[in-house]
């Protein structure tokens, strides 16, 4: 496919959509993604609040109505009672992916023990890829460079864009056999 | 908050709710506890069958009318008919903690192969965390050591006391910037 | 028990039950069975589509009717559309084993960062345990030496019959004090 890849950014938190303090997340992964893409993209960024229904409704959007291969989330994944990006995520996924969750986890767990009340999973929408992030702007990348991997070659298989990496910033693996 | 904490510790077994052997897993769950807490707490213990109706209700009597902010459970966790711990425990959750099963299992499978039968999980009623524990006393220690370092501040963050501990047996972690 | 254990074979692909290509997964995991088990079995083999309602059927008619101790299916776990195992086994499972699938992920991420993308999961549903293996013979092997060991105690635990291994290609294991 030649389509330039749209990769949905939501950013769910209460604080950063009400103006209360700025969003660091957002740009945290577009910056990430900037460095490690090489093929052409463009981000469809949202902030929103950690609502369920807002947050399912945009997922939703980004795919179905904006074409996004990719939705990336952050914020909204621990114990506390406004904490429901996991259960939007899995609301409007027809596949759960709990590899992604379990390798964030065992990765952010390196660096702090609270890493398992991370709750973030990953899953299959149509044609899209959803990842729930971490909140927490310094995790963001620790994370990306765990999973972003195997993303490029889960999109090829649920019909996306093909997406190409530096392999200085990420090694994106595909299976002898995979075509572009 | 300065009220002491409440900590539920549930026995699930058949034969030590009828008497035919003792009660070993719960005594070990209290002594862990006596020993890696230095803030103030009682404990509020509870034997019972594997019967799913009664976990539910006793988790739910522990939590919405004893106000536990952390209720323990020690068996029922295994691939047999009657074990049916985690099952009662995602019943009454609102929300599950992946992460707290995966980590308790990767630990235990350093000791023996079979851990990967053990199918306990973690999750969020209210103002409480409930934590399943494997039903063999010996594996009780080595889950605590590996999940209590995040669980004071899983605590915090869901409304509970707040709980100190013991250094030299558990170091809590908080993130910087929480405050007690 | 005495019985002869029966254990099933499911390979889950559309092209190899159309004749499109040579089944591999399930003689891989025959080769490795064969191997691994000195006590008396036989196998139970079936070929078909990836179709949910077919796996769950034959899930059904080789535990219900076929009176199988274990069924190992290989395919279908992927993130494409047509990729229903996991579902499939849930389905028809009365408990899940969330440790067999966490497991085998991390053992297939030693040799490939596409792991993550493997949904496999295990389960159970009578007296027999149900394993999804990847759909990859290379990754069939690896897999089988990662869980087996804990596998004949599962079955043990459920009422099936007494497997034995050869420990040169899996250590079986069992707590002190399991009978035969």
């Amino acid at each position: 496919m030649n389509d330039i890849a749209r990769i949905g950014i939501i950013t769910v938190s209460d604080r950063a959509s009400h103006g209360i303090y700025e969003d660091k997340g957002g740009p945290a992964i577009r910056d990430w993604l900037q460095k490690a893409l090489t093929s052409q993209w463009q981000a469809v960024a949202r902030v929103i609040p950690d609502e369920r229904a807002v947050i399912e409704s945009t997922l939703m959007e980004l795919i179905d109505r904006e074409g996004c291969c990719l939705v990336v989330t952050t914020g909204g994944t621990g114990p506390a009672p406004r904490d429901v990006t996991p259960e939007a995520t899995e609301a409007v996924s027809e596949k759960l992916m709990p590899g992604y969750g379990e390798l964030m986890r065992a990765v952010s767990l390196r660096a702090v023990p609270t890493a398992i009340l991370s709750r973030q999973t990953a899953g299959i929408r149509g044609k899209c890829l959803i990842v729930n992030l971490p909140g927490n702007p310094s995790a963001i990348a620790e994370c990306l460079e765990a999973v972003f991997p195997a993303t490029p070659y889960c999109i090829d298989i649920i019909g996306g864009p093909y997406l190409e990496t530096n392999p200085a910033v990420c090694k994106a693996f595909r299976p002898a056999g995979a075509t572009k």
